[in-house]
């Protein structure tokens, strides 16, 4: 927090449409007049000392700094052996957890209404080792890896999240019946957390089982553990449930404050540059970065302008239905923005 | 078969349920002229010599005997080191293929309609190979095994019943991006399969892709296939997206014809024995059964029934949304099958 009470923010501004997006989020955050002051860079991996892919120090330096960071998507590099930016993002800052909170949003139609769940997801190892072999010619095994320490953290987070967010129930998710060991572990840390959580309920299910209650009735559900590959596959079911990776945001959290929150769709290089692309996800992922800076009223404010928008139907980007261009859409929301003052 | 043209079906009848839903079939297959003959089995395993847990000689013998069962739901026994009987049934007969063909019913509502689409699950390796090892205290590895064999023998079957049941294209479902060796030998396995497939399309998406396209539009989708948990994540989530397991069949395939089909439902042991169990998953996998066996009148006849039934409205158990029996929902299939001679 700087002298005039303005806090920085390391905006990594991504490829194809990352840049009007982002451009569309700090218009926004001007007419709320949020305390945020941005420090924008480019996070495409370098090759660093020994040859081993690093973010630029430049870009490392600022987020130390900051803590904080806003991402919009990037393109994954077609360099060979050139890691997923994502995965290196998560590692540099142990991003241990990633958080989607799936909403429905009112006005944008799907097969479900109602649904009001967040995902949480282990961010760091199991099947994301990047741990394989080849045993012998055709057999090749991969390993996934699942630690005390990382479940027991993650499950703590899941619990805090719960609580802090005024959220009834703790679901993890497992195929403990099948991994025994690994699974196994991830369930026993879950269960000895929840112990200290006595207000939240807390249950386990089947991974299997939570996909097929999932689409018949999402609302059933609250907050969700899990590890590391069911994270990835369950966020994305959860965001199909509301209208897809465009309206979904998503926050990666580590220890000490350190967080990236990204929009995680892709960079839609079609429309790149034509004013047509939906910046509500990086906005809605703007949105958990103020409550995480704990700037409620701001991040309330902006919310509630983005909502209305969207179910007013006037001001709506192509993939929502509408005819208006991104700048349009953002406007509108300014002006409701300061409606609300 | 035998010399009057019957061909023997080994039957599991199961636990909880699971008698009552057999006996459903059994009376809809006799009202259906199905030239078939029963031979009853238990398959609960029992300790062999030198402790190993299979499945009884004389249901191993009928089995391998008929090359085809039938089985509706097992309890998981509790006793200690019990293995899961649907493991150890796959294993026993090298059941390489589960086939889950996930069909819209019409007259059973749900989020969506004109689903038509098979997930094809490599049933026997994978996730699910149980090798596990604690590394240190508190870091715990599970191994994924993928082989060149399995993954091309998978790809083959699917490639082979997209052809043989007029399917236009398969989707292989990875992580490749992860698991680059593994779900890459995989992946490669179902390219080159691919080749020898012209008329059949070829696409590949990442799972969690699929699953966010799935729940918002499961229609693009036609034949799946892919790695053991995926498989097992995906169809169940399919399942859901038609009404859930009790009215999605099965089968699990292996070399030389031999198959089990099976309801992949729990036993219901709140309900059994009362005569409200809805037989749908296991007659509609009887039916799967019956195309295998190359026995198409008899299975198109009474599909046709069952379908009709549902979508009548009048003969519908309590999960279905109505107040039949279950013998009231059969023998309406029944006096149907027999109209339709
Ligand atoms: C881009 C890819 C490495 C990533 C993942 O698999 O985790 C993505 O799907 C995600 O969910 O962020
Ligand atoms: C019962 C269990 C072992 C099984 C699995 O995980 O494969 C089940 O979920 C299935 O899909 O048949």
């Amino acid at each position: 927090v700087s002298r005039r009470g303005m806090q920085t923010v390391t905006l990594i501004p991504g490829d194809g449409i990352g840049p009007e997006i982002s451009a569309a989020v700090i218009k926004i955050f001007e007419a709320a007049k949020v305390p945020v002051k941005w420090e924008e860079r480019n996070v495409t991996a370098i090759k660093g000392p020994g040859g081993r892919w690093m973010i630029p120090p430049d870009a490392k330096e600022s987020m130390d700094r900051s803590k904080i960071g806003l991402k919009g998507p990037l393109k994954t590099p077609i360099a060979a052996g050139h890691p997923s930016m994502n995965l290196l993002l998560r590692k540099t800052f142990d991003l241990y957890a990633n958080v989607r909170p799936c909403i429905s949003i009112e006005g944008y139609k799907t097969p479900y209404t109602d649904v009001d769940l967040v995902t949480i997801r282990e961010n760091t190892e199991g099947e994301y080792s990047g741990i394989e072999h080849v045993i012998v010619d055709g057999v090749v095994q991969s390993i996934k890896l699942i630690t005390e320490k990382a479940s027991k953290r993650i499950a703590e987070y899941a619990f805090e999240y719960a609580r802090n967010n005024q959220r009834n129930s703790v679901t993890a998710v497992h195929k403990a019946n099948i991994m025994r060991m690994s699974d196994g572990l991830f369930l026993r840390k879950c269960r000895e957390v929840a112990e200290n959580f006595k207000d939240i309920k807390f249950t386990e299910m089947y991974l299997d089982t939570v996909c097929l209650n999932m689409v018949q009735d999402p609302t059933q559900f609250d907050v969700l553990v899990m590890p590391n590959l069911y994270g990835d596959i369950l966020s994305d079911l959860c965001a199909g449930l509301i209208g897809g990776l465009g309206v979904t945001p998503s926050g990666n959290i580590g220890a000490n404050g350190v967080a990236i929150f990204e929009s995680v769709h892709g960079t839609a290089p079609d429309i790149a540059g034509l004013d047509l692309a939906n910046p509500t996800a990086l906005l809605l992922s703007a949105v958990m970065m103020l409550r995480h800076m704990g700037l409620h009223p701001h991040a309330d404010k902006i919310q509630t302008a983005c909502f209305d928008t969207i179910r007013d139907k006037k001001f709506l980007t192509k993939d929502l239905g509408g005819n208006a261009k991104c700048s349009e859409f953002t406007s509108e929301i300014c002006r409701r923005v300061q409606d609300l003052d």
